[in-house]
This record gives structure tokens, sequence and C-alpha cells, in this order.
């Protein structure tokens, strides 16, 4: 594996932030997974542009399949349908007339997804990351991430103190970013064709640049590092928890709704797809045992209260 | 169940006869399934807009999951999406101007898929539709439909054998039917991020009215009473057929292909989802349970010869 070296110091910084925040959950996760379930897998996109380490538990003592990823790659915008996605990206978000003709552009980022076997335990999504373009002597950088969780069983105690925890580390630097972010999070991973959201939400942001690059990159630093805090009570509580063939089932036919929200909605999903980026970084995502039913009704007596719940987001902190 | 009333005489016979194979089909997979794992279920879209008939089996004694519907719906296009979809489609397609302002329209159609139990027995789909549409003194019509096969092992004769029986069918109204729409079948169930087709192909056509619509009738409808023919011999051949987990988790993990090729490509999919159509009838067609794996490489092999063909697809007949 060759990461990419970063354009800037606060590419470096965040690289190196990203690798030891990887290590430290991979070790927390250690500390109830064997080398038997672990899959250490580096690779690489080409001698010159980058690549990645994925670490992933499947079929573990927890996890079903958990990823913990992180990547730097580097490169020339070449292809004119990137270009194009950039130009546009850059234009409508940024309102920036910067021309993409030699751009280079650097990105780095932590990407945990983990699908418990308990249906107990929640499956929780984790991403921050940091891109970087330059062009002549022009430069443009933005910070972007989440966290958030997608119950099977509500444990409003637990997911109370997840929402707490997350709103204690944005209110750390600004007391404006927990509630815009966590309407974005709501607003984000919702399934139109469903009418439901993924999950019970968290925070999601994307293309922060206005403050200055230390301000984002210890808030997406602290983020990151708030994850352990936020995800190990549900595994404590529950992982011995007894459950029946039903409550899987019920995990199972939900998770459907996580393979449907990836594959028809997420940005990332698209971008790594029209980008012909890396297949197995892409659906790393995805559960491992999924089920769809054709009557749902049948699945759903039992669950109101969490249907009503991804139905209409409610204030947790 | 209120199905709609067609607006032409082709729409009248092509309901009635997309009724019978309904009939037809559910008759003869009630030769090994019974009533427990069968679910009828008549649906509405409103009271004048028509609805359809979903005849579904799950964890039955063959099918994990299988559909067979019908539906007829009738309308005028209201939404602004709508409008512009049919709109363009009519431009690009027909190279007819038409306007859609008070346009009336009426669709039927029969989809059959299924999902078998034993690994052996190939997955199915299988669609016949017609649509009309009508504004002022103009009407427009077309047919489309298809049949395609996806196996998880290979029975080369059987697979020759179904290949066989589409291009019979095909031969009795063109010889250049059976070339063009396999070859039409390989384009459209490809998944470029995969580089891999979803089957072993069939045939697959859209958009036909440069012939007769009684041609296009009875060639749709030759088309749809083949499908028992094509489809038997696998479920008589392999339903007793013994099989180990690692052959049923090949299985489930090959239906991954199926969920991200309906997902993100299928055309009826993102059509049904775009129009706010049903989502039980648009979600019918995923397999029950799926697996994704992180590294496929372990399940991979032993199955060249499979992940051969669906990277190349050869003449069959």
């Amino acid at each position: 594996m060759t990461l990419a070296t970063p354009l800037s110091e606060t590419g470096h910084s965040m690289l190196e932030r990203v690798q030891n925040l990887q290590g430290k959950i991979c070790d927390a996760f250690f500390k109830f997974e064997t080398e038997k379930s672990f899959f250490k897998d580096p690779w690489q996109r080409s001698e010159t542009t980058g690549g990645g380490l994925s670490c992933v538990f499947e079929d573990g003592s927890i996890f079903e399949k958990a990823g913990v990823n992180i990547s730097a790659i580097t490169g020339n915008l070449t292809s004119e349908t990137e270009k194009m996605m950039f130009q546009s990206l850059i234009n409508q978000r940024f309102k920036n007339s910067m021309q993409l003709e030699n751009a280079t552009y650097f990105a780095t980022g932590i990407s945990v997804v983990c699908h418990p076997i308990n249906p107990f335990v929640p499956t929780i999504h984790m991403n921050y990351r940091f891109f970087e373009i330059q062009s002549g002597n022009e430069t443009l950088w933005w910070f972007g991430g989440g966290t958030d969780l997608t119950p099977y069983f509500l444990d409003l105690d637990l997911i109370t103190q997840f929402h707490t925890q997350l709103k204690t580390t944005c209110d750390l630097f600004d007391l404006s970013y927990y509630p815009k972010f966590k309407d974005a999070c709501d607003t984000y991973f919702y399934l139109p064709h469903r009418k439901e959201h993924r999950g019970i939400g968290g925070i999601f942001f994307d293309y922060l640049n206005t403050q200055s690059n230390q301000h984002y990159l210890d808030f997406a630093s602290a983020c990151g590092n708030c994850f352990l805090d936020t995800y190990l009570p549900f595994i404590e509580t529950y992982q011995a928890q007894p459950y029946t063939q039903s409550q899987q089932e019920w995990q199972q036919y939900r998770r459907g709704r996580y393979v449907e929200f990836n594959l028809l909605h997420d940005r990332g999903t698209h971008f790594g797809l029209k980008t012909n980026g890396r297949i197995e970084s892409i659906f790393m995502s995805l559960p491992k045992r999924v089920i769809w039913t054709y009557d749902e009704n049948k699945l759903k007596k039992d669950h109101d209260d969490l249907l009503k719940l991804i139905k209409t987001p409610k204030q947790w902190a």
C-alpha cells in the first residue's frame, strides 16, 4: 500500500489523524474480535495515485461485517466526467470559478461501517474526510463527514446518550453545529420511496471551508475521536443479549433499507461508481445478510415505536 | 382490485392474454407450491386509475420468493415530471411530436420473477407489457418485454434449450428478432461497475411499434406463453438436488448482483420510483435472502465457468 502525498500541511495532519484513528478503532474492536475474522487489505490504485488500507471484520464474535477503512489518493482530473463533476461542484458549492484544466487533487478520509450480529446492537456509520484541489496558484479545500446510527430496536437512553455526545463534541467548536448538522443528517439519510429515514440520525456535514483549516481539522478529528465513546456502550450493553430468530429477521429485513439507501441515494456510492472507484471500498458499507420480503406487514408488527421514529425524526439532545 | 379499462382493442386483447397467462403460470406453480406459501394481493391505485393483482409465493417448497404479477393502469399525465419523461421518450424514441397536455395513457403487463430455494435452479425474470397513449385524435402505442435467466450453476444443455426455445418462438415472427433481442438483452442486463452481465441473457425488446399491433400482440403473447416451457425443466431437473451450505452462500452472494442491477440500473425500477409507483410491485423483483461479502475471492473459486460466461456472453442458439 502507498498512501498518497498530501498537497498541504492540513492534508498531512488530516492523514496522520486518520491513520491514528483507524489504529485506535481497530485496537478497540480487537478487545472482542480475533485475527480469525479479520482481513487487512492494503490496496493501491496505481503506483503514483495512492491507495488505502481496509480493515475488515467479517463473521466475528460481534460483527457480521465491519469495515474500518482509510484512504489517501491523489491525481489529476483526467476524464471529462470527473472534470465536469468537480467543475460544477466548485462553481455551485463554493461560487468559485477556478479552472480545472491542470488541476491536482488530494483526498483522505476514514470510513467506518459496523453491521453487528446481535440485532440489539445498532449499525453505525462514520466518515470524516478532507479534500484539496490545486490548479496553478489557486487552491481549494473542504472537510466533510458525519456519524449516524441505524438501530433495529430502541434503547432510548443509549440513543439520547449517542446524540448528546455528538452535541457535546460539536458544541466545543460552534453552538450552531449540532442543530445544523443534526438536521442535515436527518435530511440526507432519507428514503423518499419509503417515506422513512435510514435510522435515528446523528450529524452530517460537507463542504466546510469558511473557517480556518485548523478549526475544521480539529473539529473533524474530535468527531472521529468520539466514535468509540458513542458506539461501544451499545456493544457492551447488548453483545450478550439473547435474541430470537424473528428478531434477527427483523434486523436483516431492515438492513434492506440500508442497501436501498446506499445504492439508490448515497452520494458517495454514486460518486465512486461514476469515477470508476474501487468496488470493494464502495460496497464495504453494505450489510452482509439481508432480506427483502413481499408482505412487510407481517414483520412490522411490534415495531411501531421504531417505525414512528424513522418517519419523524425527534430532538434527542 | 379494479383493472383499468384499455383505450383500444389491442389494449383489451393484451389485458385478457396477460390475465390468462397469470392464471396459467400460477396453476403450474401450484403443482409444487401450496396455499401456505401463497399470498394473493389485489391492489388498486385509486378508484379510477386501475391496479393489479400480485400473486406471490414466499418460503415455499420450490421458491424462496416468486411473484407473478399483472397490472392494468390508466390515467392522465399530471405531474410535470411525468409529462417531461414521456414527452422526451416520445420525441426521442418515436420521432413523434405528439403533445401531452391532455393525454390519457393505459398500460398493462405481466411481470414474473422467481428466486428458487435450490441454488441449482436459476432465477428467472419475465415481463411483457403494452403501453398506449391518447391525446386528441392522436394515439401512440408500443410493446416491450423480455425473458432472461440468472443461473448460479451451469447446466449448459438446459441453458441452450432455454435460448433455443426463445429463438424458436422469435423465429415464428421474424428471423431478425432473436439475434437482435438476444443482443439487446446482453446489453441491457449489464453491470458496468462489476464488468459482468446479470446472468446468461435471453431476449429483451422495447418500444416495438413499426409492425401491426396484432403482430406484436401475438409476438408478446407467444413469448409469454413459452415461459413455462423454458423454465419448468430447470425446476424438474434440480428441485430435489442436494446442495451444501457453501453452494447456497454462492447463490445468495450472486443474488447481491441482482439487487445491484435492479437498484442501480433497471429502467423499470427507476421509472417506478420517479413516478411514485407502488413499492411492493417495484421491489417484488428483489430476492429474499442476499449476501454481500468483502472478500469475494473466497467465494469465487470453483466458479470460473459461470464467471467467464457472465463476463463475455456467448451464442447459445
